[in-house]
């Protein structure tokens, strides 16, 4: 028997109404003779109302107690799921993640999983329950609850579906699959049926914030299918799986586009050795996480320009960060944009397909954008432009590349 | 150094304010010199709020998921007061039953507590630890979690505290101790600074509401001195703890009044054996609760009169399931009255001493108080008298007791 394992959102779950058509869908997969393993978030909205009780608690809560704190809400959903499916006649038990087997580096709060025992959901599944566990935690090894940080149900169900050799995992969410550009913007955006993990990951982390890059990247460790899907419908989402060289012909897959970056320059650096992990090391200590990296030769000889992006939250705090750094290394000054955007085109094809750059620059300076950084990676091309040509600029690449076939 | 348990219910930890001011009692405790262990209840309302969520899934719930469903609620106060503990500068964690070592029997929503492994317990006391352990719930022998049912918090105090052999429980709440009356009633009722554990299950089932009887019942087993106190202020409040001879010389220790209480009568029963067991058996089976019992031979010879008394709310229930019976035994009729209130008295000295039946109810009888039904116990006299007198009758017994002394 083939075991499938299903992970469903905070959005999913949301009310009991919402709650009660998951049951439908469960209940269905295991109608038509599968083992079904559910991985469910919290409640919509439970975990932000637990952080708003602790914070008229305490500013600096201790990370253990805040996993302790924060693991009931997927326990409550757990728990109701588990009656819902009941209710439609099957049989369901609910496992918390230490009862299910999800053990944990001990680490509070941002725990990888090290490990799953599967005796318990074995055992269930083989009485011919649905099982449904809590995701976004484990158990350490002091029997602690832990939780696993950022994209945790999503990594939950990606290493348990592992474990278990599952078929697939369906990971339902709220929109239907990954598209070639944001359809909102490009009218003729289509939905990939199907993308590598390595384009999946660069789409991941590029603003089509649909699947954390960490469940992604877990999946390919162990060559799991992941199929992404909607949970309001019953159509195909998208399949996330290795892909065969055969079938690669599309140089480029889609087109990203990221409004909530913000742009700091620290002009005419003294240039010697460090200078950069001077800069970096200082933002790091300051936890601002930094994404593009631009460092240039100053035209004027023995100086050199960087730039770098961050959240737009961030900026003021880097601005400040960079102005102290600018000072010491005896730079000229620092400048700051939060205007701007961030314009990504990826595919698997560009490894072997040289020009396709040049292709996305000429496109879009013929059509009056400018281009303030690129970055690339072997399978992405990423260009900082204004933030008022964002969308403009997505079209002119989505019709460039042809994605709207 | 002497070992402190301390139980919070869920008023006192109703909101982060009163968190805040259960931690500040809880490290003075500490400050003191004491080892402390904490059981707190849920916040406030967060049991009903799950109860209604739940009720939007299924009507009829399954146990073990009800459990894991309501046992996130100590959960969350656990973890919060464990962060407003830490606030204050004290060491502290939380754990939940299974956690503490709290096992139970293998059934759901109504276990019992059969053992507690105190390991963890003492491993972080050993460590300067205060601990806070959620109230109300264990873990079964399959690995599922438990709920303990109604009482279940005090309970879960009493025996952690009896198995840490605990100098004392100290069970707050919000009200500062027991009364010899009910002080809104009546002007000059005494709190009691002693009372023994079997006037305390009297009273706690007799409507003096602020201790269940099942966690007294535990206490009394165990030896074990409960404090109950108020959360609300440093005063002393009423100690249960076995009675020492020499100090009993009071023979009534207290009054308590139930307004919420019905009379149902089933009369002229053609008498034979088996008409009492008929009756109490069907109601039995409706899942009707009966308190007092009272059958008399009928003037008229061959027949039986039987009168029982209920909750108020299953008055109509009971009724429905009597008038039933009464055509199977071919009795005369039924009747019913919700207009009714039991008020008792309760003393340990009773025992020795006859005639305290008599005094009360001539006290009740010459100020007018008719007593309709009578059921009598070692250490308590109960009587139902019409409602609107019951606030009356309890402050004609306590002043013919001599209680406001």
């Amino acid at each position: 028997m083939s075991i499938v394992v299903q992970k469903y959102g905070g959005t999913s779950v949301g009310t009991p109404e919402k709650i009660k058509k998951v049951a439908a869908r469960v209940t269905a997969a295991k109608a038509a003779g599968h083992d079904v393993v559910v991985v469910v978030s919290a409640m919509g909205d439970t975990t932000d109302d637990l952080i708003a009780l602790l914070n008229q608690i305490t500013e600096s809560p201790d990370a253990r107690e805040y996993d302790m704190l924060l693991s009931t809400g997927e326990q409550v959903s757990a728990a109701l799921l588990t009656m819902a499916i009941h209710s439609l006649g099957f049989k369901a038990t609910s496992l918390t993640g230490w009862q299910a087997g999800v053990h944990t580096e001990d680490i509070p709060s941002k725990a990888r999983i090290t490990h799953i025992k599967l005796d318990r959901i074995q055992k269930e599944l083989g009485e011919g329950k649905i099982v449904v566990v809590t995701g976004f935690q484990g158990i350490d090894s002091h029997g602690d609850i832990t939780t696993i940080g950022r994209g945790g149900s999503d990594t939950s169900a990606v290493v348990i579906a592992a474990a278990l050799k599952a078929d697939v995992c369906e990971i339902y969410t709220d929109v239907d699959g990954v598209y070639t550009a944001d359809p909102r913007i490009v009218k003729d955006a289509r939905k990939i049926k199907t993308i590598s993990y390595d384009e999946m990951l660069e789409l991941a982390s590029l603003g089509a914030q649909v699947l954390h890059p960490r469940s992604v990247e877990c999946a390919k460790n162990y060559g799991l299918v992941i199929h992404l899907r909607s949970s309001f419908s019953n159509e195909e989402g998208t399949y996330i799986k290795e892909g065969t060289g055969m079938e690669k012909t599309d140089v480029v897959n889609g087109v990203a586009l990221d409004l909530n970056i913000a742009k700091v320059g620290i002009l005419k650096i003294p240039d010697k050795p460090g200078i950069a992990a001077k800069l970096f090391k200082t933002l790091g200590d300051a936890k601002i996480n930094v994404d593009m990296i631009i460092q240039s030769i100053h035209s004027s000889g023995n100086f050199a320009d960087m730039a770098f992006t961050v959240n737009k939250t961030e900026m003021k705090k880097a601005v400040e960060v960079t102005n102290k750094v600018a000072r010491e290394l005896s730079a000229e000054g620092v400048v700051s944009d939060g205007d701007v955007a961030k314009i990504s085109i990826v595919g698997v094809g560009m490894i072997s397909k040289p020009g396709v750059a040049g292709d996305m620059f000429e496109a879009l300076g013929k059509n009056g954008i400018n281009i303030e950084m690129i970055s690339t990676s072997e399978i992405k091309i990423s260009c900082v432009i204004k933030a008022e040509q964002g969308k403009k600029a997505m079209e002119i690449l989505h019709k460039e590349f042809n994605l709207g076939k």
